[in-house]
């Protein structure tokens, strides 16, 4: 029996499907607020991709990146052997959590669906100090990290369900890399953009990316405006909401006062 | 038809009703501590004064402040229209929210029932920015805080059910105004003391407040000098419980001490 | 203080707003599927309308009915006082719950926001006789029933977050009649129609009813059609959605062998 | 882009990897407690093998059935279309879940892991006839079945999360057929054998269904041996646990009295 | 080390405390209300006398009988061992849970503390057929039944936090008997009356049995008097609580036509 | 009746069953990871000895330390009186939990089973004074401790179920010390070794603690050396699990760079 992991054919169907977004694009999110990410995808139908259960664990540490995904599933005897004669090798470690630790580049994220087991271990800090050797932007997963507060201290952003040190093998195994997940209640499509702050994660579709960008700054300076003059006036906000000609006044003032 | 919100009125019945905590007794209740209150309140048969799930999202600030009640109910396309109907203009944020803020006064404290969806948005950085600008004590919801982690470094205390960057409207609706509401399992009745520390929220009853005052510091300095005698002479509280000829004679000898 | 009551005003605004709903369409409504009309509302944007936690707790009884709703508030010594301070007389028992009993006519259903407390009497086999007498259609609550296996024999469909013997005052107290609530997470506008099958219920805001009775009863005919077709021929149903040209042709045929 | 679903290759990697238990086989595991069949896997190392959230909803109906998988993701715009283009189709219902019910044959049983999103539809009554025209021996999935109430009536075994009136397709989206899953947080190999009975399902892997099943009569038949002799004596079972001499000699009595 | 249970001693010093309630006793409790019980309960400052997550597995059968407690704690290896060592023989069912069984009369209850894990096995149903040929009156846990719908034919009244086909063994052991106990977060004193019907358990201390019973029987009456009487006029009950010389009058036309 | 708690017999045979594990080890155990300890323990068989929901309150801080164990019991009237009566003298403050404050000696921790009531209190900032005086190593409950923020600024670890301002006398008492109880749903035997660091609690049974020390010693040393030299190296740490030549070969590097 050969278990097939999509990238060992060298081009995943997948992950072309998926458009590669640059690493000039990810550097620019850094500046974008997650709920306006967030809002601009619920406007265009996308209604479920915040990660609900999956918390920082390093908190005030902003995550951008691209999702290499992994999947576990629950652990049987069986399933080990599979894994094993699957070309893992031998052994308890010998499963594709390695193979999708080598997948990682500069501007990847690992993303682990654990089926929402949140105090059960995806890997702990020997492990997952490979993320820190292949310079990649972080880990995310709903399931539990393995001596989280050590892996919280290597300085890549941190996100889990939970931090726990107990052992995962005898309760989930990793099964296969770059396929679809569900993380944290939502689809996780390899390469999508991964945004994580302190309210925790939103997924950006990678087709997406390059398309609500523009929006998004702007929605966010003109909330800046918004702020910058009702604080300066002692007004409420309400009355530049929706947006209208009053919001764009004020908005064009901003952007004089701020040199834009 | 015509939505009738108590404040619209110019004067509320029900905040008639209760008694008006001055600024002063709000000011001196910022040195009792939250268990002695639940205590007091206790003996008077107030046992469900607690709120569960609610808690600190800026951590390490003391919260005391007159509620101002906004009661939310689930999102539907009717009540939408209807709420604008009402009165509150066009447009999704054409809601009591507005009122609400405009409604608060310094030394009030915005309550939103929100029916413990702590993930739902009750409203973020922008909307809750009126409350800093009103110069208000304070926000306590047992729904979500959208940018939560921006609107806690506004400077003014913020006790949420969570923080979240989902948007609210989908899910909940502002509805009303200074009516009786639950928040976090328990009633608030607007003009309530609201008082918050790093275990939560205690709801003192307004016209309660002055007559538990007393006892309360009295309470809080007796087992002052508890703790001050016991760790002293090395010896165990047990003594000293319940109240009696042994521990007046250590309160009297705590009062000397320090000078009260 | 005088607490306002709609319906104490002889025509409440809020019942005014909703359509009446006439007793020969609640008849018409009995054999419709509940799936069918909540496919319906969710194609009008009415995506929230099942109650969550709210089951039946007298298996195998459809409910139809007009919703007369009461709402509860956490329990508090002094909010028990105003009740009664309100008009409702002395005593634990006089409370607007009484009034929500007396204001219920043949057709309707009293449905009581508990706030979700499960396990909280909203009130026991004495107190809801009343239901009996008055010719009422049913009861639903996501609070508890007390002593919901009794309830269960009065002969009317009840629905309930639980069925339990302990008293409800210590915890909730009813407050007012025919203002909209929260029911099972959903909104409950009075005079919504309530509609109650085993797997629960679906809320049907009344200015809706007569609209999509005829798709409703037109899209249960049609599937009708496709499971007695595809169960014929032992061939998918898949060919016949989205409804097409076969779709319609079987229809055809369905009407013609079952005399529609 | 060309997702791959195993069956369409002829030949499943995974199914063939699985051993094929007979038709045979599975009729005699109807008289086999499930307990016992836990018991035994319990003893070679397959501790996880009981769903959790899993009841059935066809109360008194035996299930035994070999496993087609299928896989549910959370929904998302644009996997909706990725779907459709991977061959599916057009339109909502043109996903693998049809795939996944034209698998089916005789002593087949449809295993949907909806990632335990218990109320959540994975098909209602229209969809699921098809496992009735195929005769396949039942239903399992860890989602909520749309018209429960009335799948349950098809007069095969239904074991899900619950019942529920509510539209699958906002929420998830069937995926992928006959590879792994967890249903109810246990792994489900394709072809392993389904056991279903009122207190819920246990998963035999295929390849031990032939090496238990002797041990599983075994032990049925001492315990059945303990228990009618305790009971006609009127004594503790306690003498004869673990298995003893004495046990031996009273199942030797009851094979004699049973005629076996 | 000696394990010490009360039961060895001959004569156990909390069961000597508690009252012995008649069987006479138990036998008129079959009549009364669980809710009145609570009711009376609760007015002599009883307030948590009620299980929560204990359901009956085998619906409509009344329970009545004093309680044999058990207590499990969470496995251990070592636990296991000094269980053993304790006096209980070899062998992993050599445990506690075989006293128990054996001080079991007819009117008593076996009782389990299974610290609310609803899910994991107290016995199955080759050990609680003892309480059967104990001729004992039923089995109260909050942990799960083994085999729960075998048990539930025995013919005795079953309630437990679930039913499961799991092995108890490896998540709990059980470790003492007729000491006080929690049970469905409730207190279990032995001897204590345990009271069950279908809306779960109600306990009621030993020495208020007979205390209470002519209160409970007049409750009840009353009760009655009021349905029979507002049923028979038509009219709301609310005029005859709380208890007042309208209903003394009512309640005394009941007895009459009743002949009581 | 008297009550028997095993410490008052001068010598408690469960705590002679229990190895006293020396200070010096204890201080030895400081430097030693949680999760080493978990994963011999786990090699042993000991499978549940992390607590779950049990987390620190004083984040930050190492514990070590043998366990002197209190359980709690759910409240009720007679259980206050019996425990007077027991010998603890008059009062709401008069039960066991003093007996266990009295018993701590330095390097002991008191662990009190409070049957998971996270939000429930055991105790307050001037009870849990007693163990600073006492020179004891800390605090760990499932239950909650009253001003828990107060109690984490003494010094000492705290770990609970939360922090809360409510009063525990109502819902829960003290019932006896030093008998095995569980505690975050693992067992707890007087003089365990209890390890705390930010993931929580793991429970070392005390006759292992010698034993393990040396491997958990090694295997700690061995993942630094991993660690060491796969970060300098930029290579995946899969190579060196599981342990082998190559990993004996840098951890000889390792000590020799270390001078170990």
């Amino acid at each position: 029996m050969a278990l097939c992991f999509a990238h060992y054919l060298g081009v995943s169907p997948l992950v072309d499907a998926a458009v590669r977004v640059s690493d000039d694009l990810l550097k620019k999110y850094e500046k974008v607020s997650n709920a306006t990410v967030l809002g601009e995808l619920g406007r265009r139908g996308y209604q479920k991709v915040f990660m609900y259960g999956v918390k920082s664990l390093a908190p005030g540490r902003r995550l951008v990146g691209r999702a290499v995904t992994l999947r576990y599933l629950p652990s049987r005897p069986d399933l080990q052997e599979r894994i094993t004669r699957g070309g893992h090798g031998e052994g308890f470690n010998e499963t594709p959590r390695w193979d999708a630790l080598e997948a990682l580049t500069p501007g990847d994220v690992l993303v682990a669906d654990c089926m929402g087991m949140s105090m059960t271990s995806t890997g702990g800090d020997v492990v997952f100090s490979r993320i820190l050797s292949q310079g990649a932007a972080g880990l995310v997963t709903d399931g539990g990290v393995r001596d989280g507060h050590k892996v919280a201290k290597y300085g890549y952003p941190v996100y889990g369900g939970g931090s726990t040190p107990t052992v995962g093998e005898p309760n989930v195994l990793p099964y296969e890399v770059n396929e679809p997940i569900q993380c944290g209640t939502v689809l996780v499509w390899p390469g999508d953009v991964i945004l994580g702050d302190e309210d925790g994660i939103v997924v950006l579709p990678s087709q997406l990316a390059e398309e609500i960008y523009d929006e998004c700054v702007h929605h966010d300076e003109v909330e800046a405006a918004i702020l910058w003059h009702t604080q300066k006036e002692g007004i409420s906000p309400k009355f530049f909401y929706p947006f209208n000609e009053e919001t764009e006044k004020i908005y064009k003032a901003w952007k004089q006062e701020h040199g834009k």
